[in-house]
């Protein structure tokens, strides 16, 4: 039976589990789910992931969510290329860069992110202008580490790159809108603030398939 | 070179890894930072760990922080016993409840411990209320999937077990404090609302040289 990725478009979640699938060559069936008509909370859908959220994947009778573990399970089901190192010490700096994004990185982006696509909760200025600071000092952080380097861990791809690009894009989006303005968040444009993390995502968008992972309603 | 873990009394993140490490029988040299006295953002430990938290285990040159790094590092170099699963499923799973906890368990803690413990805050009394329903409810499904089962994944203990413990330990103690009277958190005891949570710890607290991890200024 083939491997089914249940997603949502613009899930950054989603997203990290769709590079995995293409970077591990695996064909899947894609079960793309309308937030708008609340298709992740249908009764169908909750019977495999009962939070009703995306994504999930189904493999054979075999169903797991949560983006890092759907990762973690295609790593050991699939090892080829191996995602989370070859040895203890790259399976733990890969993790560290993993743990890092999820603890300062996405959870600044979820006090911003949501607030700058909705219009919503835009009068905490304070609380905004902390995260968008936090979000300055990461992406610093990520870019002088890629000035000598060309992936996050190792001389590979790794799942680090794969974790962090969906979270860097998501924010981007989000800093081009127009209620970004009178923030000056000083994340766009990438080039000019931060040049080898623009480099980097450069590489990843030339991964063969990489196109089919954009999120579609982002081409609009 | 002896494995070095530099931790804090109290931290679940780093008893965490205690636990990893009494469990996999490894010895290792303790590294107890006083926070009181700033230990965690002395030069020597930024060092080592630029973002002045703990843990961070040290294995000869080898360093590595972040809890998850952690034991993801030490499950691989000193695979026995093995904490994240002997097949892609396990580990899929095992991930998936530690991912669960992170995201909804830490996080509603997050709103609710810190504010316990020192008394700052107590006047969000709605946001507060939020976060204890859904320790509510993520205990109430912790509960129920332990009404059949020993441990959280499979047959035998894992580091969904391990990441689990301590948190739940932090929550209970927070909702021992005379400052959580007011909001009748319904956590407490364990044994009457939560019976199967509460025998599952008392098989945590019964593995050999547990009382080793049990925070220090707890006993107090």
């Amino acid at each position: 039976m083939a491997i089914e990725l249940y997603w949502g478009s613009g899930s950054p979640f989603a997203w990290r589990v769709m590079l995995t699938l293409e970077v591990k060559g695996l064909a899947y069936e894609s079960k793309l789910l309308e937030f708008s008509k609340g298709e992740h909370k249908a009764p169908d859908y909750l019977r495999i992931n009962p939070r009703g959220k995306v994504p999930t994947l189904k493999d054979g009778d075999f169903v797991v969510y949560e983006s890092l573990a759907m990762m973690s399970y295609l790593d050991r089901k699939y090892p080829m290329p191996p995602l989370f190192g070859t040895t203890p010490e790259e399976s733990g700096l890969i993790w560290q860069a993993i743990s890092e994004c999820e603890s300062y990185f996405t959870t600044a982006g979820d006090k911003v992110v949501r607030r700058l696509f909705f219009g919503k909760g835009l009068d905490k200025v304070e609380e905004i202008q902390q995260a968008a600071a936090t979000i300055r000092e990461e992406l610093k952080a990520l870019d002088q580490r890629l000035a000598s380097n060309q992936w996050l861990v190792g001389n590979t791809i790794s799942a680090a790159d794969i974790v962090m690009f969906p979270m860097i894009q998501l924010i981007l989006r989000a800093a081009g809108k127009e209620a970004a303005q009178p923030f000056h968040l000083q994340w766009l444009p990438m080039a000019t603030y931060y040049p080898n993390l623009a480099k980097w995502a450069g590489r990843i968008e030339a991964l063969p398939n990489y196109q089919r992972t954009f999120p579609p309603h982002w081409r609009a």
